[in-house]
């Protein structure tokens, strides 16, 4: 839509991986007409099946655009409590003629098992995992110590909204991103927000890098998933452009996880966790 | 967030079925601090788990505001053609306590048997559900002979906007509306919009309304799952205010279904099914 030279932002902004809106695969040109009736060509953002499955187990067919499958299907693994750090992965293979990855592990993981018992007397994992989740997630303790600037909030959703980005280019798509102080490092897009945030769980896992001194950045809402992967993945700030759930907020505070929503210029709102918050913004500032 | 009748609304618009953001169990309020540090109290939307069960199979757990359980059970089995509209509906029971709804049949539905057949050997019913859903979809044919005009399309836009909403009230929620011309019949919210859009087909489904000459709206994106939904529906035009995937758009071109996207006041795209669109708005209007 506007002409940019994509290694300017990945190197402005110190990107590890940002967004690539030229990559042919992600969008499609179509054909239609605007309101005046006028004939128009637009681009829309392509969405494709991708079936994971764990050494012979067959787990879950996502729709994604598809850019990252390794890291998705690992970081679905983990965020599902599928797999866990102690899981030697041994190989990740992806086939795009047949959209299909496949993740295996040096020995079968617990979660095989648990999947065949549960699904003939209910017919679907879905119960289970969550179930697993759960557990998890109350024995999770956020790291303490690291702060978020206002000023480095601004900083960052400015950053992130002059990205180029699938969004801006084609919309209809969410985002990820993860920061650390007011340097955005890594932005996902997808289809789902889910396999956005996961996308990020994949790679840092690949690449051990902490969550504990990281800023999640989401366009989606602050919902109770939303919550419990940032948890899963010990980043302990949260910031949406997006509102808020009760549960959401619930488990924000259960766990002390700082909650910031309907971040936009320099105005937000932060329903829990607030004691990580640093107001270096002149407050007088706030209507220029 | 601001004083209003809601009978005002359901009165002038001609609602069936309005959002009523003053019910107290669909918000709550929580304390937080805003961008200057000053304490503040707002909304956020409640979601709550609803579990399904289909005669005595466990079938999903759903997150849900929880307003219509008995549609939302209803229009999910249908849209994910567990049930069809010959299986005689003998019960639908909600239970609060425990959150879950009971839907029962005359005699078993041919689902039940496929879902377990399908979890002994991958472990999770959703590929088969899938693939039952396009077979059928590829057989629907959607009606002719119905319009909108472009007049239309800026006064329900206009309507939807300005009815007082969860949305209004906390954000963080989707809203869809089933119309007819310019006028909205039901407007249903949920955390999720494919539950704003299975409450509406529960509710056509108990009504035995028709999908023909219906238009359907929706806040959230054009994807695949929302274009099957509404031709499973019959409904023949689609609305949103937000973008398209490039699936959603290449479904709506097999099957006809017209399309309209970023449908915000006079402007917006349509990629499919143009022929349905009628302009009666003078184009020279549109800078207005």
């Amino acid at each position: 839509m506007f002409a940019y030279d994509l290694n300017i932002y990945v190197m402005e902004f110190d990107y590890l991986i940002a967004p690539n809106p030229d990559d042919p695969r992600l969008t499609r040109r179509v054909e239609g007409i605007d309101h005046a009736g006028k004939e128009i060509v637009t681009s829309v953002t392509v969405e494709r099946p991708l079936t994971l499955f764990l050494n012979g187990q067959e787990i879950v067919t996502m729709m994604t655009i598809g850019d990252y499958p390794e890291y998705l299907a690992l970081g679905y693994l983990l965020n599902q409590n599928m797999i866990h750090e102690d899981d030697h992965i041994t190989s990740i293979d992806y086939d795009a003629d047949i959209e299909t990855v496949v993740v295996r592990t040096a020995m079968k993981t617990t979660f095989e098992e648990k999947v065949k018992k549960k699904t003939l007397t209910s017919g679907c994992a879905q119960g289970t995992v969550f179930g697993d989740v759960m557990e998890k997630f109350e024995t999770i303790s956020l790291p303490e110590g690291h702060i978020i600037k206002t000023s480095w909030l601004t900083t960052l959703v400015k950053k992130i909204n002059t990205t180029p980005s699938l969004y801006l280019e084609a919309g209809a798509i969410h985002g990820c991103v993860l920061a650390r102080e007011d340097r955005p490092l890594l932005y996902m897009e997808d289809v789902g927000r889910h396999n956005a945030v996961d996308k990020i769980a994949g790679y840092m896992y690949q690449n051990d890098m902490s969550g504990a001194d990281k800023i999640f950045y989401t366009t989606g809402r602050l919902t109770s998933e939303m919550v419990i992967k940032s948890v899963q993945m010990g980043i302990p700030i949260v910031v949406s452009r997006s509102g808020f759930t009760a549960w959401g907020v619930e488990l924000a505070k259960q766990v002390g996880l700082t909650l910031i929503g309907r971040a936009r210029g320099k105005r937000f709102v932060a329903l829990a966790g607030q004691h990580r918050i640093v107001s270096d913004i002149d407050p007088l500032d706030e209507d220029e």
